[in-house]
């Protein structure tokens, strides 16, 4: 076992010196300004593997990154080691850190500093220019949901009158000053920054030099944008629907203020699902990522709570027929059957339904055709295990009137179950709360009364 | 009345004129080579709201789209509309349309027809070029779940000896013959096709036309590419990672095939996200798609199906303590909520634990850190609600008992509601197995069984 052990011990010592070795390499490369292909990603990646065997050897990595690089790097760590960092540099080099960065990236960082330290949230931007703090102020201030709060101010923009040439030779310095990144559009604007449109740069290739971005913009530019205010799910639907890679954003007095890159609108569409699952589940996404296990229990509880009164409620419609209970017990081991059933059928149609309403495949004018369809295959599949049930019961305690009784109430409540499973969501939408949220628990208590209701209410007309 | 009607479908007349005079505008500047940057997207729009006012017109609306237009537009149409035109339309106009779109879209195409008319697909195939042919038949050996069947193979490429004003030429007539769009980068190859890596069109413009690809090739290139083999999943979180807006498609040879780009990279994202959710529902994705609501139906019935077995055994417990039922009906109606209560703190584990792992933010390594927060959290809940059902119990059936008994029994079923419903979903994944599917029906039953056997089971040793 030792001697395993010591070997494992030496492997693990030249594989982590090959890491460190291949960081210095990288670092070298970066302050030569040769571009090899390294993205900052892989630097976190080898960082988060030094630490795993050396927390001090980590933070002697990070320490050795120039800044500009360790901005870029800071921003692909995990949450956690971010946080870390925010708490132990202090608000100059944090300030430093923060420049460097694409304007969406470092609002992002300001605003993860202001949840832990508003203070030093504070300090750091007296410590920015009043470009970059006004930039800032103005990203930050607009809400999660909002388009402006997930773009950059980063643009290549070109006015009318500009020739090609002179626009690229702008390029050429704003990237070697490290500026600007992924730009695969030119946004045309006029005085003022008016926005015209922008121009994919394989068309741009095709011009001369000479020619002036007002004789040419006819010719494939793309006019799609979008408000800074403008809800980011309609946003992500405009984007799918033209194929975009990039978005513009422009204010109601027509002025460019940015764009929305293709990375964003992953994470945004990763988040916009996740935010929907979690809702689903009656669990909140904002909630999920707090640090404290105790908050996220706290936000959980308050679900279970509500999910308890529910619960409580169906418990008072069995209690009304605790007679019935009483006089045949085989009613209380059938009845969570009705209930799971009616849950089961339910969620599939609650589900499918918020899903394709947030997909777009649902229309306003398809509600009608929505309920129809979940109600007939909610129904259907109600037949088919009502007969099955009713035959499982008449057979295990031998009373065929107790099977026409659970069939019928998993009919009547897989009717249900098909129908309120469309129609809750529908109906949250039309009046403007989001679907995902709350509709599960409400499905349940409509499965789990009705569900009670029908079977023991059944049995007591037809078995007593 | 009447007249209400009568100027209501006059202003409706004039909508729709107006529809089609933009549509006419559309096909005008589409047919003289004027791109002023209306999308397909755009006019499968108007057809769609033609249509919605006049079936006739929106067919004699499509006849007048020049086919590589129609091609274009086709794609962007519902799948409904797009099935019906697969039946209408002939395998020579079929074969005609597929040729015109880019290769991924002509491939789902073809797939869609196979579904539907496998003859009539094997028609259009020999109406096809050999290489689009061969091509085609490449893309849709590719199972679903593969980087293959999201490629294109229109890529912009050179050769590392090629100079970079010769292929500004090549593309140049390639955008002149619409033979390709969305071109960011140029795809640098050696010889026999190898990929070495491809160029942002934004660092190629910085270079002199006289340039060779070879001596500009270290600056910028990006080398990541994934296997058309490759797991989808696998290749959104690398292109998540690395902030890219396409990526190249390179076999075991290393010869490039071609790139997946931004657009695809949405739908799928958005795919793997609904085949997430209702996998959770107990839905199956793929089936939803289909036309046929009985089908839809079958497949949802199986799962409930395998819900009715959990039910069963969940009431089989309950059967083994029918004389303590008998003898306190109180039992009966608490004991739903235990369950309950079960099913809901565990959904919320599980659907937290399969959402984090599907994001890659737990790692194999952290399964246990996973496990003792879900417990935690679960546990915390669990005394408190155990605590507030323990009161309510013994105030409605002042029985102080009965109170101890459910708050013990919610206790241990929230443990247990927290335990598997992280470790469930982590031990699928270890076995190769998607942990959203069957996920949810096996902790139901965990949860409805332990609940049950939990509170009954004390309560026949204490309150009997």
């Amino acid at each position: 076992m030792h001697s395993t052990y010591a070997r494992e011990k030496i492997s693990m010592n030249e594989e982590i010196l090959q890491k460190l070795d291949t960081l210095e390499q990288h670092i070298h490369h970066y302050n030569e300004g040769i571009d090899i292909g390294v993205h900052p990603f892989d630097i976190a990646d080898l960082l988060i593997e030094i630490r795993e065997v050396d927390n001090d050897l980590y933070t002697a990595s990070l320490n050795k990154l120039p800044s500009t690089l360790l901005a870029e790097v800071l921003v692909e760590l995990p949450k956690s080691f971010q946080e870390e960092l925010y708490t132990n540099y202090g608000p100059k080099k944090l300030a430093k850190l923060t420049e460097s960065l694409d304007t969406d990236d470092a609002a992002v960082l300001i605003q993860h500093i202001e949840e832990v330290d508003e203070e030093k949230a504070d300090a750091i931007m007296s410590n920015l220019s009043d470009e970059d703090r006004d930039t800032i102020e103005e990203l930050i201030s607009y809400e999660d949901h909002e388009a402006g709060s997930y773009m950059q101010t980063e643009v290549f923009e070109a006015h009318l009158d500009e020739t090609i040439g002179a626009s690229i030779l702008r390029l050429k310095k704003m990237k070697a000053n490290r500026e600007i990144d992924n730009v695969h559009h030119v946004f045309v604007v006029s005085n003022k920054r008016k926005f015209v449109g922008m121009i994919p740069l394989e068309d741009l290739i095709l011009h001369g030099p000479k020619e002036l971005y007002r004789d040419v913009i006819e010719e494939g530019k793309i006019t799609i944008s979008v408000d800074p205010h403008e809800e980011i799910k309609n946003v992500i639907e405009t984007v799918a629907n033209y194929d975009l890679s990039v978005i513009a954003v422009v204010n109601q007095r027509g002025i460019l203020m940015g764009r929305i890159t293709a990375d964003d609108i992953y994470d945004i569409i990763e988040e916009g699902a996740t935010e929907q699952i979690y809702n689903l589940a009656g669990v909140n996404d904002t909630a999920e990522q707090e640090e404290s296990i105790w908050k996220i229990g706290r936000s959980r509880g308050l679900w279970l709570g509500l999910n308890l009164l529910t619960a409580i409620a169906a418990s008072l419609v069995i209690g009304l027929f605790d007679t019935t209970l009483q006089s045949l017990v085989a009613l209380a081991i059938l009845m969570p059957i009705v209930a799971s059933m009616g849950g089961n059928a339910g969620t599939q149609t609650l589900t499918v339904t918020v899903r394709q309403m947030a997909l777009g495949d649902i229309e306003a004018d398809e509600a009608k055709k929505t309920i129809y369809k979940e109600v007939f295959i909610s129904l259907m599949n109600g037949v088919v295990y009502a007969v099955t049930m009713g035959v499982i019961a008449y057979m295990w305690f031998q009373m065929p009137m107790l099977g026409i009784v659970i069939g019928m109430a998993m009919i009547v409540n897989l009717f249900s179950a098909g129908f309120f499973g469309a129609v809750i969501p529908l109906t949250l939408k039309k009046f403007g709360v989001d679907p995902a949220i709350g509709s599960t628990v409400l499905l349940t208590t409509v499965t789990d009364v009705v569900g009670f209701f029908s079977f023991l209410g059944l049995a007591t007309i037809i078995l007593l």
